[in-house]
């Protein structure tokens, strides 16, 4: 069994690995860029991790789990675009570094190197990998649309929002670790299982995302708190704010999204001071916890020595209680 | 052995059958919207008429095609986005019946729905039709990375753009009809041929474009004659025109290009003015001959009867005789 830091190491090498010195320029240094800017490498991690459950040699899932790494990166890169980002992990995003024909090209050729990779699973579990890729794939691009539409909506309910993010990021989590499961000659039922081990860890993993624009760490968080108060973003903290909000306090909130006279820091300190009093804080905690504990509960179902999920249950936790 | 107007018919049915009335509706109404402008569907019939050379019943092969023609389609839309281009085959492109993002975000969906059609290949040759339609669609980035770059450079030589020309169209021809030879059942040496015979037939087909924009008739070819020399388009006849113009023709094509103080019918009748004293359209013609017979000599080479080969010949022969 390797531990979340060993497996690291090997992806990292394996990234590294990658020549992208090739012609024309313009279309791979993005790309090169892009993956040298780091990021937790979680996706591809959860690939091997799941596989080393079932399978010792991690060799047949490693170039699968790099197709995923590329994609998300790839759905960074498009959605930078959309979103408007001029930062991505501390550097200029790629359609401001280079400009945006650069941005859609080079994401596009971004996913169909995810798809060489992902190409190279073991050929009898080839069809299977390709469908359930695909089909998260395709969710995704669901989930970043409905993401677009709820800006331009005046109401999002908690569940849709919770669908959102999902599409959104859940379904990556739970794909990962599927595809690593199957490689690794698992059982359907423990395939499935596995699956929603991602599907709550990632639910789970996005309202802490939520949380720590509000509550995180400025230094440790490496973003600046309060970036989704300030851009009104429908995140699960304000969807259920202005479901709670009445009387004064309702007013006060909405005053706050739609005037354009206030600094910004008043209005992430009037927003947040909003937020303590309906106790959102702890609404969102008991949410976080809620999903952690049904991920464990599908860890706890999946029929392999329990002692070999341990190292799964400590990259759940730590991932719930990071402050960054 | 079916014709090409049969084999039209089935592909229709089978586009039409395609349900886009998913939600949410920004991702799908615009990937409805682009395939049902139409267009020559000539990649997935070559798909279908390179496997019936080698076998009947083409229900195999009719998944991939249609994902190769999905495929095709999603490039036209992320390259109208980055050519900036409003208008496709008479409609408003969707970047501009929408908006850029939607444009972004649909293709992207499309190329993932493309490799959903393209995995229903059947499983004995999944992972060779995966890997050249993967290496295909990489290929085709760099096409439309290369016509980018073009733009900004003052020397394109003829060499380049033929090389540009064969990444960005051909190479998609002949991946079409490799797949189809593929699931075919095809030997190694006639799927060679057979691509080779896609990428000649290619580069002829996108010369007789370049040489449509000159010399094509407004009312059939559907667009405006001289769109490319309006644009300064680097195309095989402006490439050869500058090499080929010496003295006071060098100095009057070159002042062409670089004045903004000419009245745009008067730019197109100078500059073909220019290219009929240069006998530009002669020597295009000769190239696509070329190309043409070339085409031809791989598509004899292939192991068939060569009664079966006739469809092909005929729709090669009618595609370089098309004035539209």
């Amino acid at each position: 069994m390797k531990t979340f830091e060993e497996i690291l190491k090997i992806i990292d090498i394996q990234i590294n690995k990658i020549q992208w010195q090739r012609e024309p320029k313009g279309l791979y240094a993005p790309i090169d860029y892009v993956l040298s800017l780091g990021g937790k490498r979680l996706r591809p991690a959860l690939t091997l991790m799941a596989y080393n459950l079932f399978a010792d040699n991690i060799l047949p899932a490693i170039y699968p789990a790099i197709g995923v790494e590329i994609f998300h990166n790839f759905t960074l890169l498009h959605d930078d675009i959309m979103d408007k980002a001029e930062v991505r992990r501390g550097k200029p995003t790629v359609h401001k570094k280079w400009n945006e024909n650069t941005a859609i090209l080079s994401g596009d050729v971004m996913q169909i190197i995810a798809y060489q990779y992902i190409s190279q699973t073991p050929p009898e579990h080839l069809k299977e990998v390709l469908d359930i890729f695909s089909k998260t794939a395709e969710e995704i691009c669901r989930g970043q649309q409905l993401d677009m539409d709820f800006e331009s909506r005046q109401n999002v309910s908690t569940e849709e929002y919770l669908e959102m993010i999902k599409l959104k990021t859940a379904v990556l989590l739970g794909c990962a670790i599927k595809i690593g499961a199957i490689i690794g000659n698992a059982q359907n039922a423990d395939c499935q299982a596995m699956y929603d081990f991602g599907i709550n860890l990632g639910l789970a993993f996005q309202l802490k995302d939520d949380w720590l624009d509000v509550w995180g760490n400025e230094q440790t968080f490496g973003k600046k708190i309060g970036g989704d108060i300030l851009c009104n973003k429908k995140t699960y903290l304000l969807i259920n704010a202005l479901q709670l909000a009445k009387g004064q306090i309702g007013q006060e909130l909405n005053f706050l999204l739609n005037t354009d006279n206030i600094l910004p820091e008043d209005k992430i300190r009037c927003v947040i001071e909003i937020f303590n009093s309906l106790k959102i804080k702890e609404l969102t905690e008991e949410k976080i916890n809620l999903y952690y504990k049904k991920s464990l509960e599908h860890l706890d179902n999946v029929k392999v020595d329990s002692s070999k999920k341990e190292y799964l249950q400590l990259l759940a936790k730590e991932l719930l209680q990071r402050n960054k």
